[in-house]
């Protein structure tokens, strides 16, 4: 059995990833996802386990000590991170595995997982990314003006990233991201097990 | 605009790469595909142009004397080569271009042009690639013995690949090969344009 890999895949506000990255998992339900440990309380419509773990403060520290984390920050006052095991655990189990974080997070990710695949989800232009930040319309102009400075912020370090995946149509993204994990399991590397099976009976 | 990028598709006999290659243009028609200049003779049923240009002699010498093939090489007193120039032409349109060739034509392509991506073709199983080969039953067993020791000495030589796509179910194979060029599209060096664009207005 091959092992699986990891998938590291960010994207701006207003690249449109959280609706991509639900398309992703309708179409491979094989896919697993990383779920992030987190130290705020749970909100409204959120389910323990399902897109994170909400523990204790202690705890996070004490995973923090031990090096049981590919990353994590603190914003507001709480701790968000990625645990290590389950991601380690899904690829020897032979699953690919999606983590979903912001540029600061993959960068720690690919210094402990060198291998992983980084995939940044980009706008399809400056104009695109304006009108969908713009465009819901219930936020004040200071909150969006943050939002495309975030957003800016992170697209200037696209060029950190393995693949870029421009979000215009989203069948044809959704379609991009199953080409680069297919693609990915394709590789010599990935492969050398069958290409050993066969030349052992040569 | 982007480049095209330039794919070396090689498998042995009995890999069942023809069928691969007919499928997969079919499905991409927008691919070309790099035709071989030859000195033989044309054959019953072939047409100029269009997996081969049938050229004379003196002028596949001119060629090679000017270096303008990617590789070439001499099989039973005719010779057989990749120009140059049509591949080149077709990536700067922005076109994919499929080159097939075997293992040796690969390794000499890899020299000249090493960002090409390269595909070694498996049949799934050493059992098979004899069923494959025997199963014919029109050829005598000194033909199927050294038609095998062909392929196989073309397996051994699967580790100078890219990516290994293995063809045990057909469609599961064109489709492999067709994310093998779509993920080749969508990697950071071949976005940089859409990048450089969206930054410029940043």
């Amino acid at each position: 059995m091959n092992k699986g890999s990891v998938f590291i895949i960010s994207g701006p506000s207003g690249s449109g990833k959280d609706t991509l990255l639900v398309r992703l998992f309708e179409k491979c339900p094989e896919l697993k996802f990383s779920i992030s440990s987190i130290t705020r309380d749970m909100r409204v419509g959120e389910v323990e386990g399902e897109k994170y773990n909400f523990i204790s403060r202690e705890k996070f520290e004490k995973m923090i000590e031990e090096d049981m984390l590919l990353e994590y920050n603190c914003y507001v006052g709480n701790y968000y991170g990625t645990p290590k095991e389950p991601v380690i655990r899904a690829t020897e189990e032979g699953f690919d595995i999606v983590i979903e974080v912001d540029v600061n997070g993959a960068a720690n990710i690919r210094k402990k997982l060198p291998e992983a695949i980084s995939i940044f989800i980009m706008p399809p232009s400056f104009e695109e990314l304006e009108r969908r930040l713009t465009g819901r319309g219930t936020d004040s102009k200071e909150v969006i003006a943050k939002r495309m400075e975030s957003s800016l912020g992170e697209i200037k370090r696209a060029a950190e990233y393995d693949y870029i995946v421009v979000n215009d149509d989203i069948s044809t993204a959704v379609d991009d991201i199953i080409s680069i994990i297919n693609a990915s399991g394709l590789t010599l590397k990935k492969q050398s097990q069958i290409l050993k099976e066969v030349l052992e009976k040569c």
